[in-house]
């Protein structure tokens, strides 16, 4: 392989060569099957429009208490199921908690039926029987056999527009079912209102708002059809059928075009020839039905569905060129698909005019951005947006004038803890829109309006009435009393902190720096020396009792135990070893963590995540300990490091449908694949700095957005010889297993020589 | 007194300088008892703001069933009520159904109550009790005393604006309650959803959404406080709490800022000195709660009340002013809060930038035109449109832009029906919008498009699937099995139909013209020779059986018996009089009308109206029948109009309370009064004939928004001398008692001379 790639890698302009259609490499099943809660469907980068098939349709609650079973459908898709229900336009990829799933469209033939039926009888309703091998995912188009009915699905996309097109068998009985009920983690009350208007023979539109993850939430939608209907009709299902007033005069449930209500199901007639395509266009807007009609007329003024589809790819290949990689073809649907989940999100959140709804439900125009939304920054922060300020330093500046956006909007004057669609679900702990934001500032990232950034920053972390914010500046920690994630979100205020410090020694306010810097130094109130472990404490300043490091629940944790979130101080980690005892008890207590073998009992209690998440009590598959493998650089054993990373990557991500231990989390843990693989990683996003690790391809170019490029070589890697003998960069040897963001921007070359043997 | 007015009347500039303060006559309180159904709160000329007390919560549906008590609270106000919920922002004025209500504000002392309590007693909850003693009602301003708090309450408003100037005793204990669940005609699910935002220790924002009358309604309102509150809070008061995700992290109960659900009430604390003011503003806007904030700083950029008050009282003089009358007090009271009520709607429907959300519920700018809603066009297009065809000719041109915008963004391309807040809530019978259109072009309006204003009228006059026009057209009638209005429909379309013909005459489209005059003749196909009556017909032609022409149920009428239908033929009365017999016969049969006492059991039939509201069997306190008492004109009987004219006017009219015998109806009972007062009255708008009845005032001056004088002097008349002896016009007799609407244009004096004796 090595003779292979240094023959092939005589330039970087051959990879490209090689590598035109690196969109072949992507399958987004990837992570479909258990927990990844990723989606199959159609989407272009960052597209608001997210169309995919749902595969059921489970309620959030049951007789008002949580059904356990919806969170299988995060993504609206499992790959086990044996049905598909429709093909919604809006999906969260990889989340763990979700809504969304707006929009859902089915085709089916004869007897019309309104109600989905049930999964292990499809003909109990418009879902359909499929199978897999009739089923093609790819970036930016998916196919389906609906078997049901005999009737072929694909779908395409562009940013704001779902095109849709639907191959019938010859009936007088063909129709298209246009659901405004369903939606993903649905409950009764969700739908808190529905609009439509049947603008014409081939058009309609309008909207619905629901109040779910996002409380106050209104999608606009336009829609078009390549041929007329015959006839169409809506039915309202509503259990009670409110106030109806003098509607009553017109008869609603046929051919009538002014509809409004809670819950209203659409079906559209047509006579179809054999083969016939049936065409549409569904296009979204978060500002208003004329919105939606401007984006659906200006992004496709067509019915060529292979055009679209073609410029869908195209996109997505102009994206994943960015960077080109020589492994074998398994690692490059690993990496690829990594890739294109990682530009899924956050997604665009404006129309083509640049409007948008913000946080107040006013209109706003986003004169000098592109407008984003789905920041899930618990996750994203990690890796996500640290990878964006090397791949996508634009797009990472814009979301992030998004995330200031929504702060100048916010009535609680706080950046986005984790927004989506003009809301903040409040979901998670911490303010990790503030490491977001100094990540980018330190790394030079100009592109939004720094100083007003730190002062949001600030703000921020100052309020006082947020998840014990208040107690944890009297005190230097959250008590167990005020908080059940007292010590978890303790930890990641002072990681946040840090952040805020290091922005504002960037931009010169050293009085900022110094407050954030003590402040950043909390992680330490928290440390129980004889346990050697984070423990939570209580208001009268003693420890809370039942210590448990193994369990998740009770401890005052969220998604880790302590034995996980003991390490987390990504900030810190010399200062972590030091409290610790030292190098050499560090990287001991290290080592246990990634071999001692977690007791069923416990995993029981973590979630998010299935058996082979875990390695060890290391827990991947949630993100907490994400940096915790390269920790080991800092206690001087960086082979540990890149053992334990390429075992993660091995264990951890795999080009199947299953392939993923836990949920991708918007990306993140994609981000996580990205940068190991490429051999480095951001431990301390605020920070310049990237640990090396060990890269896990022969090589990679890095196209960067300044024109230059960063390549990433690794001679003689392979699943044996993960170990890092020496590094080059530039060729001049390195003497810490350190690169920096400046190392990388002004383009050059790292090589790596791989051994099968440790370097101690 | 005829002496006394002959030597007052030198000029008109005189009764100008006599009557500057004619505001003083105006008595919102007449028709706040029984079934006026007017509200006694301050509101400018066409006000978006009508702010007024409410007396009851009466709610719309009891378990799922309509509850018929809710009617007396149509507009939120019943004289013999003893307490007061609250003062809210949005009446209507005079409706026999209701809608609105929106955001009652109630201030309190002592223990903070956030139930309205019930009105037996009042200190079971926020309402207080009061006494007409200690209130006062004005045209821009209303006061009252709260006893149970002892709260002295005023209120006072601009167009979109409403000004609450509270005095409290001294207490730490003072609220501002915020009502955002309360409505008229509320039921369980009628708030679709409320949002709210605590900007500042001074401004509120936010909206409610609902689903009432108004199918798909939000309005929008931004509230500021002269005093910074000390604390606030906000009760979810869903019998279902949905779901809240991740908002139970704040505890939203009590100064939190950012707030959202179904049923909320909120409330504002304030410590108060003795006699300390509190006052407050609060702007609506259809649009956002940016435009209503715009609105409120554009209209009152300071806090002084008496400052907003006069500039209201100053609008009201100003219109009402337009005419300046010789009469006793009590006749002066009628006639001026007949003009404020004629002068209350439609309202004013955009931000002070223009803006609106239109049917489409888009966002609209009316860039040539105030646009208005509030289109009660059932009643108002018989007096109320014609009467401002001459004194708010321009308004009226508005009026019509504004139903024509409603036309271009209507799914079903139909004029309005019954329209309020970007809603058409569809109620009551015809389409009568064409009536509203056809009068404005034939009397010259030329501030709209005349030219798509016709084909709208043709348009929603051709709309075959609406309310039996499909029938009406094949069969030249509405059968019975089709409609269980389908005889006065009939004849309403009949009417409808003469009027767009009379438009498209003058407009020089003969085809048209000819196509809808033959329409106009259908209700010769309900007239029943045998019986002498207009009667419902069958599918097979034949006439509904069981004929009761006393009663108003189950014939094929609505509001009105076939005794008062059977005359609605205000497009033809000679045809009609053909059809009775001839001009004795039919005079005859008038005579009948206006004497024959209704027996008790038809009377229970009859809606909207008191005993009182019956002259005979003729009903005036609805509307069918309005025009009857004109129509002895055409049967050679002038003196018998003039006769049954000024009985009306005594019996129907009184300056109390009590002194409307039906619904005012959105103002078409007080422009009945106002015509027929002055002497003249439009029998069927679409013509420029007015038949003259007998004039109850010594003189009248109109001023004309074209500079011209239009005076109208009764010599002699009294309570006795009712008949009229011979007509000048300028001078000259008339021979027939008709002017036309060029004759008032152009100015001039318009001299009855009254006599005791019928001039035979």
């Amino acid at each position: 392989m090595k003779k292979w790639s240094l023959l092939f890698w005589v330039s970087p302009l051959s990879v490209f060569a090689q590598q035109k259609n690196v969109v072949q490499y992507v399958n987004p099943l990837i992570g479909t099957q258990r927990m990844g809660h990723t989606f199959p469907g159609a989407t272009v980068p960052f597209g608001m429009v997210q169309l995919s098939p749902d595969t059921d349709t489970i309620p959030y609650e049951m007789n008002g208490k949580y059904n356990p079973d919806v969170y299988k459908y995060c993504a609206g898709y499992q790959y086990d199921d044996k049905t598909i229900v429709g093909f919604s336009h809006t999906h969260f990829s990889g989340t763990g908690h979700s809504d969304l799933g707006d929009f859902l469209i089915m085709p089916t033939t004869g007897t019309l039926q309104l109600n989905p039926g049930i999964a292990t009888e499809p003909k109990s309703g418009f879902r359909s029987a499929y199978s897999h091998a009739n089923e093609k995912a790819e970036a930016g188009y998916y196919k389906v056999q609906l078997d049901d009915d005999n009737i072929t699905a694909e779908l395409t996309a562009t940013t704001r527009t779902g095109f849709h097109q639907y191959t019938f068998p010859k009936t007088n009985d063909a129709h298209i079912i246009f659901d405004l009920m369903h939606g993903i983690y649905n409950y009764d009350d969700k739908n808190v209102w529905t609009f439509i208007r049947v603008e014409n023979d081939t058009l309609v539109t309008g909207y619905r708002q629901t109040n779910g993850w996002a409380r106050t939430r209104t999608v606009y939608f336009a829609m078009s059809f390549s041929k007329p209907f015959k006839e169409y009709g809506c039915k309202d299902f509503s259990k009670k059928q409110v106030y109806r007033g003098f509607w009553r005069k017109f008869d609603q449930s046929k051919n009538f075009p002014d509809l409004a209500g809670k819950q209203l199901r659409m079906y559209f007639n047509f006579d179809t020839e054999a083969g016939e395509k049936i065409k549409l266009k569904l296009a979204l807007s978060p500002v208003s039905t004329e919105g939606a009609l401007l984006n659906l007329r200006t992004e496709i003024p067509h019915w060529d569905f292979e055009q679209t589809k073609a410029a869908a790819q195209a996109a997505w290949n102009t994206e994943l060129s960015k960077i080109a990689i020589d492994a074998a073809d398994a690692e490059k649907q690993n990496f690829y698909t990594a890739l294109y989940h990682a530009f899924l999100g956050p997604t665009v959140f404006m129309d083509v005019d640049r409007k948008y709804k913000g946080l107040d439900q006013n209109i706003h125009t986003a004169a000098n951005f592109t407008n984003y939304t789905t920041f899930s920054l618990w996750d994203t922060y990690r890796a996500l947006h640290p990878f964006f300020n090397i791949i996508q330093p634009a797009r990472n500046g814009d979301m992030i004038s998004s995330m200031l956006a929504h702060y100048d909007q916010s009535v609680l004057q706080m950046l986005p803890i984790w927004s989506h669609y003009s809301n903040d679900n409040w979901c998670m702990s911490g303010y990790h829109s503030v490491s977001v934001i100094a990540d980018a500032i330190i790394k030079g990232n100009k592109s939004f309006d720094a100083a007003h950034a730190l002062d949001a920053c600030i703000a921020t972390a100052s309020h006082k009435n947020y998840e014990g914010i208040g107690s944890y500046l009297d005190k230097g920690f959250i008590p167990d009393e005020k908080l059940g994630t007292s010590a978890s979100t303790t930890l990641e205020y002072a990681y946040d902190d840090w952040s805020i410090a290091q922005a504002a020694q960037h931009l010169g306010r050293s009085g900022i720096y110094e407050t954030f810097m003590k402040r950043s130094a909390s992680y330490k109130n928290l440390y129980d020396a004889t346990a050697g472990f984070m423990r939570a404490r209580k208001e009268d300043g003693t420890f809370k009792n039942d210590f448990d490091p193994l369990s998740t629940h009770g401890q005052g944790f969220i998604e880790g135990n302590s034995w996980n979130y003991s390490f987390f101080v990504p900030q810190d980690p010399e200062g972590l070893i030091t409290l610790m005892g030292g190098k050499k008890k560090f990287s001991a207590k290290l080592d246990t963590l990634f071999t001692m073998y977690l007791p069923d009992k416990y995993f029981a209690e973590t979630e998010d995540i299935t058996r082979d998440g875990i390695i060890g009590t290391y827990v991947h598959g949630n993100e907490p300990a994400h940096h915790v493998a390269y920790l080991y650089n800092f206690a001087g054993q960086p082979w540990k490091t890149q053992q334990r990373v390429r075992m993660i990557l091995k264990n951890q991500y795999k080009p199947a449908p299953d392939g993923l231990g836990g949920n991708d989390d918007c990306g993140q843990m994609s981000a996580w694949y990205l940068f190991s693989t490429l051999g480095f990683y951001p431990v301390a996003p605020g920070s310049a700095q990237y640990q090396l690790g060990s890269p896990a391809i022969n090589k990679a170019v890095i196209q960067l957005e300044n024109g230059n490029t960063f390549t990433v070589e690794a001679n003689n890697q392979s699943d044996k010889n993960v170990y890092v003998q020496k590094v080059l960069l530039n060729g001049k040897q390195l003497e810490q297993p350190v690169i920096t963001h400046e190392d990388i921007m002004k383009g050059g070359t790292l090589t790596f020589f791989m051994t099968d043997k440790p370097k101690k």
